[in-house]
């Protein structure tokens, strides 16, 4: 009994063909002596029936089998009746009947019932080799690998190699916590598991291999959010002797390509851009969504001589009043529904928000009135196109804070109101970053992506006098409005680099002792380089519109970071640790 | 300056184009006020040269240029005169007249002669960045490159599925020694780095993947040889509803594919196939090398009534008298030459070796001739083939002892006389290990594979009676004498699980404390499946005719776990060890 055809490919074209097919039972119906298997395999599932004809003895057999068993059958294609036709099924037109059956094997009832949606997650983690029985599970994880296919060809066409960079790496000081992982040979001394291939692939620019990619595992143990797992897939790329237009025109041709191959869907290249200070100013955010308007509007042009001291007092500081338009709002935002926003907006660090609500006669009802003089009225009623029902937010704050606010308050009120389309697919660039933000409290400088960003060669002047407006050389890829990976042109001159640890504080002892490495390397003629990395986690997420990493990740870790189907992590033997060197150090908690 | 063309594939027909390169100076030659250089990028190397005609400036620069500087030169291609052109290399007939010149990076002199391939490996791989602009080695990494890429496509074409296991995964008491890497969510619990994705895929075919496959990173803490390193890649693969046919031809049009688009040769297929009896008793090894002859004689028959105590008492224990016949040895086979073959076979476990060599005029130097009757004598001469020069090895022993030390010598001495064509590239599978194999010392018996491995259902009913004569369903794909892979039909029947643990002497409590997930998933209706998983660094090796598995890794670890680039591994902070719950605990050695 060797299958000789799929489940899901029989069609009316295999009639009174003799097939084998093997797979499991979905379900069972009994009718009238006849019994009605759908019988599943990774392909579809297709009817195959039982009947009296077959005999006596198959009948019993048939009569025996249960949900999810295994089985293979032999049998011939029929074509069913006009009237019993299964329209909504590849196979809906065709049924098979058992000549011959071989239970496979039996099963267990199932823990939770496979068609239910609505299962606890939970459940279907600890059991995840049966969640992978529903179809749509199984989906996701054909297109993940049809995605990463068609990635692999691409960056092979564009003569990029593969290179295999060690996940036992070595421990960092910067980014997030480590992985560690104790070395038997080496008594008190750790690996530590890779954030990223960062240095391996700039020193393989070094190396003069040019163009490197490479679909790589990387590690963060941090606290895990919804959207985080501490294992994650990144594509990862860098190329030598280029600019930013090389990693662009290169990064849409790869988009296109995913886009058409996996979607069926041409999408127009080349990307918008925006630079940061752009997207901030309209979208309030560095990874905006433009599949909907209800830009930010900035306010300052109308208030710029206001007397009222919220506003004057922002001005003064250098902070930004900014506002976006609810077009029509006042229809349905009641009392409760500008309370919730204001409290949406306090979440993203505003101290209030300021409204403006058009009446139906076109006056307003707002607490700020009072304080603005007519022609600020007017004026702002131009500048937002202020109209009847309107519903003015207005965040007046510290540019950032201001922007931010806004543009997290857009994003809600958009999602609240359904203006997202949701067939649009726009990708676009956002450029220019910050090459250093200084952190509030302590007055340090930071590097905004990594110390090795490159920032604009006419900054450079600046990276002392003026640390704070220094543009870096990195981009970002958005699309709809969610960061699906970022880059940028590295500093391949030492003196420069010198020049950036010097900007962030960091002396040229301790550079040496972080980074010693690609110091060196640096120094042994490294070539102009630069790249890029793609969180593919997130991208399949987007394509296949799963609502979770979990439901695009294989075997996905809780967000206590366990896999509940293995129990891991687990105890280890004291043995083992003693090979290694170390004792666990377990601190008793008071609850 | 951003270049146009790659240095190493300019040829004559780009005569008088402008083109712009950009690479690495890999030497540079003066010559009556001319300057020669030879620039280097991913894709080969060209002479460029800096004229007079191009003016002071240019010549001032030029004269200023090191090796390993990198640098951007605009230029004119132009044909080298007939006695001129260098026919070993590609771009041999052409040479760059520079127009124009950007130096991009200076380069500190380096730490060892690019061009030198005597460089002691330490040094190599403190400075692997540089290494890398030895052509030989990133000659291995293309091929690696398109090793993977060729097995991707074969896969994808097949309808297989590349899924992604985890890497953070659990620890489990079989296999090797584990690397654990501690939880801070959960203190004192530890995840394990995965030995092989074993039991993932077999819960994805359990979930109804049918075909899956991974090119998968793997660690074993292991004291390393040469040949191994802790961290390996593997092209991992399962399979439902098929047989062992289906995986020899799957693996056969596999290694049919790389070798067309990686060697151009076409291989012959189906491969041989030797059970492993025959392997032993033919080859001495489970992994023969069928590139030459000299394979193992049994003389039992020729010795049966041997009064010769150290034959008769080998015979009668149940064990083995073999042969290897060295054909024209006693031409160059000195007392010294037959004295390091003794040791070599003592090497692999033999406690003498017996030897025969025939003398010119046919008769027979040996210490053994005395014990031997007339019959005997002429026996053996026919079994061997005994002729003039022949020199015959006689291990008599244990079956396994014999097969072995003859295996071994067989391989040494072809070694020794050049006996091994190095152009063929003889595959084959080794079928029907034995399922279980005892401990010597304990008497335990073991899983030769591992305890998922179905055994011949026509030898099922040995599980108690006979365990040392059960067929597993296990195979293993050989080149050239080496063990590319492995794998089994596994078993998917908890009955038959059941019998197998029994047979292995693990109580079922205990079964389900270790591998409590997967019987679980077995009894939930498990697909009859196998699968294989083939060593790639092992492979690209062989390919790549490389002599250690490092040439064949990106940023290999040496014979002690190190990487001597990045220092790794290193010690962390107190801090980091505190958030992980754990502590190091060196002892101190007495040396």
């Amino acid at each position: 009994m060797k299958r000789t055809h799929k489940c899901g490919e029989l069609r009316p074209e295999n009639k009174d063909q003799e097939v084998i097919l093997s797979g499991w039972i979905k379900s069972r119906r009994d009718l009238g002596g006849l019994i009605f298997l759908d019988l599943r395999d990774r392909s579809g599932f297709v009817q195959v029936n039982i009947e009296p004809d077959a005999g006596e003895e198959l009948m019993s057999l048939g009569n025996s089998l249960r949900e999810e068993w295994v089985i293979s059958v032999k049998g011939k294609v029929r074509c069913r009746p006009e009237n019993m036709i299964n329209k909504k099924l590849p196979t809906g037109a065709v049924e098979v009947v058992v000549q011959d059956l071989k239970i496979e094997n039996k099963a267990r009832p199932m823990p939770f019932n496979l068609d239910d949606d609505k299962v606890n997650e939970e459940m279907r983690l600890r059991y995840r080799y049966l969640d992978f029985r529903r179809p749509a599970l199984t989906e996701k994880m054909v297109l993940r690998h049809r995605i990463t296919k068609t990635l692999r060809d691409y960056f092979d066409d564009q003569n990029f190699l593969e290179i295999e960079t060690p996940i036992l790496s070595k421990s960092t000081p910067e980014g997030a916590r480590d992985y560690l992982v104790p070395s038997r040979v080496h008594p008190g001394q750790f690996y530590a598991l890779p954030q990223a291939p960062q240095q391996y692939k700039q020193l393989l620019m070094v190396g003069g291999l040019e163009r490197y990619f490479q679909i790589a595992r990387c590690f963060r143990d941090e606290d895990l959010r919804a959207d985080r797992q501490p294992e994650f897939t990144q594509v990862d790329l860098e190329m030598s002797f280029i600019d930013e237009e090389d990693i662009y025109s290169l990064l849409e041709g790869l988009m296109s390509r995913i886009m058409k191959e996996v979607k069926g869907i041409d999408i127009p290249t080349p990307f918008q851009r925006l630079d940061y200070f752009e997207a901030m100013t309209r979208f309030g955010s560095d990874k905006p969504d433009t599949r909907f308007g209800m830009e930010l509007i900035n306010l300052e042009p109308a208030l710029k001589n206001s007397e009222f001291k919220v506003f004057a007092d922002t001005l003064a500081n250098g902070g930004r009043i900014g506002a976006i338009n609810v077009k029509g709002g006042n229809k349905f935002a009641t009392n409760k529904t500008i309370k919730e926003w204001t409290a949406h907006a306090q979440l993203y660090g505003a101290k209030g928000l300021a409204t403006i609500q058009v009446k139906e006669d076109g006056s307003w009802k707002s607490s700020i009135t009072k304080f603005l003089k007519e022609d600020e009225v007017a004026a702002i009623t131009e500048t937002a196109n202020l109209e009847v029902d309107d519903v003015l937010l207005i965040a007046a704050d510290s540019f950032t804070t201001s922007c931010e606010v806004l543009g997290q308050l857009r994003l809600h009120i958009a999602k609240q109101t359904d203006m997202i389309p949701e067939d649009q697919w726009n990708y676009l660039w956002v450029t220019d970053f910050p090459l250093l933000v200084q952190d509030e409290e302590t007055q340090d400088w930071h590097a905004m992506h990594h110390p090795f960003t490159a920032p604009h060669e006419s900054d450079r002047d600046k990276m002392q006098s003026d640390r704070g407006s220094i543009r870096a050389r990195a981009y970002d890829l958005v699309l709809n409005g969610c960061e699906l990976g970022g880059g940028s042109i590295r500093i391949h001159d030492t003196q420069l680099q010198s020049e950036m640890f010097d900007a962030l504080g960091i002396s040229q002892e301790e550079a040496q002792h972080q980074f010693g490495h690609i110091l060196d390397a640096l120094a042994f003629g490294a070539p102009p380089h630069g790249g890029l990395a793609l969180g593919l986690d997130r991208m399949v997420m987007l394509l296949t519109g799963a609502s979770s990493l979990r439901e695009v990740i294989p075997f996905p870790k809780t967000a206590k970071a366990s896999c509940l189907m293995t129990q891991s992590p687990s105890p280890v033997s004291d043995d083992q640790l003693e090979e290694l060197s170390i004792k666990t150090d377990v601190k008793e908690k008071s609850e």
